[in-house]
This record gives structure tokens, sequence and C-alpha cells, in this order.
């Protein structure tokens, strides 16, 4: 069974870097009225997994989606109430990972049907444990790199983020868990062809093609 | 393998009848703007399964759960832009379902926490399909009953739920679509038991209990 075939789900957390928190501007009027203080999850069901080299359609209505280059820690051992100083021992792989989403301004309601659509999730072959903080995303939408993401901005690390995941939901063999995205990263619309550079972790490559009726 | 053990991905929509919209008030102002116009729709991931008959232990920090009966749709044929007059012949089975939550007050950022827990989903055994109009859903707890639900109060019912979000997620074998939960369930503590009347579908009884390092 390929990680794309596995039913485990994929959880994503946004506003994990200095930039995506620059980017959205002051949280301290109403209704967010300050800044998260744990980390701000998402979830990406079964549906979404596509594999390098696919073409995605894009949702009935949309003219282009929001490509968010990370790394997901696939998880291997149960994960529950683990200490940040071994919670990478229950990792088993990580994969690079496109996490696309459709344009949306904010987080007032939950954002399924703009995270969640079929397809909405690349992931690439799963790899070996590297150093993660020495990793760098780079995006490039048909060939001109449009973002740049070095894990090493992450404000909570993978090691930090999966142990507060796991303090209150257990991690299950096959769960991924990916460590962050850009808030308002890049647009892709139909036709275009997206590769992510990862260094020691390989490239990602997948195109954008219009929707249409089943 | 039973429902419970299953790793297909149960969602679930706020928001779906009447009382639900008259307790959380006039949605006009900011940040909502209005009425939501599609279904609002969360996930509970396979770390929420639990059994009728569970002892459910509270997430560190809470002192009580809010408890939402519902049904859920057990998917058996894969449902992609389904039509509401066929979309329950994708449909194998009800269940009957506890959802719980962390009361929170607003839907401002994804309510992970809240509604992802372990456990934080107790599900019933696979019923046949009946007129889910007909149902009614009666909470009690420790004997008291303190919220009735009759699936009649749906504003979107679960044929055009189930086509609606199969309009843009294709659902699979083994998901689940839970149609409804009353916003403001009544809530439960350490020590409490739920019992939830379902009529032809049957009863769930399940217990809450104080949770502690795992």
């Amino acid at each position: 069974m390929t990680l794309q075939q596995a039913r485990g789900t994929v959880y994503g957390v946004v506003l994990n870097d200095a930039i995506s928190r620059e980017r959205i501007g002051s949280l301290d009027d109403a209704p967010y009225k300050g800044a998260p203080k744990a980390p701000v999850l998402y979830i990406k069901p079964a549906n979404t997994r596509a594999t390098a080299g696919a073409a995605i359609a894009l949702p009935e209505g949309a003219s282009s989606v929001e490509v968010g280059a990370t790394i997901g820690l696939v998880i291997a051992q149960p994960a529950a109430r683990v200490a940040p100083e071994s919670a990478l021992s229950h990792v088993g792989a990580l994969v690079l990972a496109a996490d696309l989403s459709l344009p949306h301004a904010s987080y007032y309601r939950p954002a399924i049907r703009e995270k969640c659509f079929d397809q909405s999730l690349v992931l690439g072959a799963p790899q070996p444990l590297c150093d993660m903080a020495a990793l760098a995303l780079e995006t490039s939408i048909d060939g001109q790199s449009v973002e740049r993401f070095a894990l090493s901005e992450l404000l909570r690390g993978p090691a930090q983020l999966l142990s507060e995941v796991s303090s209150w939901m257990t991690l299950c063999p096959g769960d991924v868990l990916l460590v962050g995205v850009r808030y308002q990263a890049p647009q892709a619309r139909a036709g275009q062809h997206i590769r992510i550079d990862a260094g020691a972790l390989g490239a990602l490559q997948f195109e954008i093609k219009q929707g249409g009726q089943a």
C-alpha cells in the first residue's frame, strides 16, 4: 500500500512561521483577540491525497489554488502524550507535500471546502528522516521561483509540534502531520506546472487542470 | 472490522437546524456577515472513535463536554457529484452517534482541539436505513431528559446534505456523514451517564470519566 492509498488522516497547521504571522497582520482585534496560543490545525482527509505527477483538477467555480509547500511527518508508532525530546522517534519517514487550498481570506469559518477538495494534497514518496531545520522548500510555477520557505523559520519545530498535538490527540501509524504552510501561499491556475524543490528530500511536481463535471 | 476500527473519515455539520440557528443568534455582523450558504462542516478523525458503553476520559483541563446526539450515514459506495434523489443509494447503514465537543463559543478558529480529542465520537452499531425524518433523538444525562432533536428539523435533509458535500469531496466506503448536531448541546461532567434514545435506531449509552496522564 502506498502512502497515497493509506487511509490515515493528514493534519496540518497554519501560522507556524514568522512570515505567515506578518502576512495575516494583527490578531489583536475581534474576533481573534490575540495570537493563537496553541497550534491552529486543519485536517486533510483521504479524498485529498494525490501523487507526484498528478494533474489536479480545479474544483468547480475555482480559478486558482494556493500551493502550500511543506514537509509531512509520517507516523510509524502511535503517538499519544509524547515529549518533544522523544517525539520524532514516532516518525517513520518524511514526505514532501504540496497542500492545495482555495484562496480564502479568513479562518472565521472552518475552511473544509477550501482545504479538503479532491486531490488537494500532493504527496511525494516517503524519505528517511533528516535534519529538517536544514531544509528549504522552493516553490516554482512554470519555472519561475515564487516562494521560499526554510524550515528553520518554523515557530514550533516538528518535534515540538508533534508533542503538542499528541497531548490531546493520538496520532496513529499512517497518519501524517504537516509542519506548516505559508499564509497566502502562491497561487497557480489551470495549465500551470508546479515544482517544489526540497534539497535532500528531492522534488515534487504536478499540474493544475481545469475541473469539469465528473 | 467494526465501524469503530474503520479508518474512514467522519464528517459532521453544525447549524443544520432552526433551533441551533436561533441559539447562535444573528450572523449578520462581522466577522460572519450573513448566515452560512453552504454546509458548515467539521471532521472527526479516526482517533475520536469510541464504542457504545465506553467510559470517555475528559481531556486534560476540561470539566465537561457537550453531547451532540446525531445520526451518521455510513457510506457504502463512493459518492462523488451525486444528486439528492440518488444520494442515499450510496449509504449502507445508519449509525446512532454522540458527537462530543469541548464547549466553545465561536467558530472563529478551526475547532480541531475542541472536536477531535481522543474518544470524542461514540458510535453505535450500524443499522439498516429507515425513514430518518421520523426519528427523534432524546438525550438524557443521569436519567434526566435534557435535549430532544427531531430529524424533521434538519434544514438540509440527509440526502440533500450528502449531495452537496459530494459535489466537491468524494466520500469513500467507511466514511460517515453526521447529519447535524445542536449548537450548545447539553453538557456532561465526569461521573455522569449519558443515554441517547433514537426510537427505531435503538439507544446508545456511555459514561464520562475524569481524564488523567496517559
